[in-house]
């Protein structure tokens, strides 16, 4: 099995909440930030043009298991890794550590979908040239 | 079955995103918005004392399902159920509905925790008079 | 002078801070929430259409002081004022008030804007129609 | 005049809005976070302890001018100065640059306040070993 991608996340104060934890819904920002920066090391975007069409990710499902609470200035490390290509669908998991703790561990899937003025977002086929990419 | 507890919802202008749609991570907020009007409903809040202790209810896993975008100045309807109360956990079902079309579900595990200066977070039994009203 | 319109707030946990109190940054968008209340009010949107063109109000200032602080469930009023309706922009003023007392004094400086897919945003003159209904 | 401090901060897809740009409560934040990246140069941070007293720095105002819109995936400059520092209170000015071509100008001041669970939070005067850090 391939080593995951990692990218690094610091708790900002905006991001804590009155119980002096990070707010649970920053996971899953967090989560669209680390799947940036994974389609970035791809050379993707997950708002991105291919054959001259526009192309958008929407998420269909998100979950998140929350172990440990993070707080304030916590670094997180957050691993990334695509678990399933499909025919439209791209499923991603992430597995998030502070210092070496597992502090939560969360999966996004997305489709592919075309995006036009006329027909609103449309749900396609990956385009074989970015399914190369997010399984390489 | 008994009915839903009810709440609703406007989608704000910052909520949104530049796909045009409101952002996925604020289902979480909404939960977490419509699970302190469901509480209030019963005499309840999120950050709450029984028997002089400090109580919290920090949540352990979060999921949505998105089945169709919803944008700036959509009206929400969100439906709240307890779908179960364990000896320490409680889990909520929420579903979103927008002119009577489900647009995502959700579901949140929070864990009943007590509060101290000295012990910081610790899981306790959820105390009778709270089950009660959650369960009503 | 004539009364403010008036619009109401409660404040989430999402929206505390580990200091316990809501995070500076909610009343801009508490602001803008609130003027987009006020624009409903006067049959008006931020993102509107006016003779078949796109129209747009992207923010040129904004700025708030803060009085006292407020928390989680507290129920804020806002009170919105046109202060200003120069050939292009608007100016609003806000008073939050909590349990009657003021909490926090902003404003908000827009830019009425032309939105374009070939020449992006541009400031242009606010149209008449619209201009009246900020004035009524 | 001396330097001011640096520091860079990338746009996320999370804090665009459906004009296709940040939204601009944003800004707001990434004043924050700056200020924090500051403090922790100078050995400082925004929740910090001071002879054993717990001290906190609140908001009094805020204020951004918006010049350019940012969007998704662009790189921000921004630099902190320390503007003012006065009895209790200290006044940061951030200047943001994108491509080295300044896209807003914001300010904040926080006063210092000792936070006690008997009194809450009172305004104090800022300690001489905190001064002389804030204005090396």
């Amino acid at each position: 099995m391939t080593e995951p991608f990692r990218t690094m996340r610091r708790v900002e104060f905006a991001e804590t909440d009155m119980a002096g934890i990070a707010h649970f819904s920053n996971f899953f920002r967090w989560m669209e930030s680390a799947e940036v920066d994974f389609l970035a090391s791809r050379g993707l975007n997950v708002a991105l043009e291919s054959a001259g069409r526009s192309l958008g990710f929407p998420r269909v499902a998100a979950s998140c298991d929350f172990v440990k609470p993070v707080t304030f200035m916590d670094v997180i490390e957050i691993a990334v890794r695509v678990e399933r290509v499909g025919a439209k669908s791209v499923t991603y998991g992430f597995e998030f550590k502070k210092g070496g703790e597992v502090v939560a561990r969360g999966r996004i899937t997305s489709v592919c979908c075309l995006v036009t003025a006329e027909r609103g977002i449309e749900a396609i086929e990956i385009p074989e040239e970015i399914r190369e990419k997010l399984l390489e």
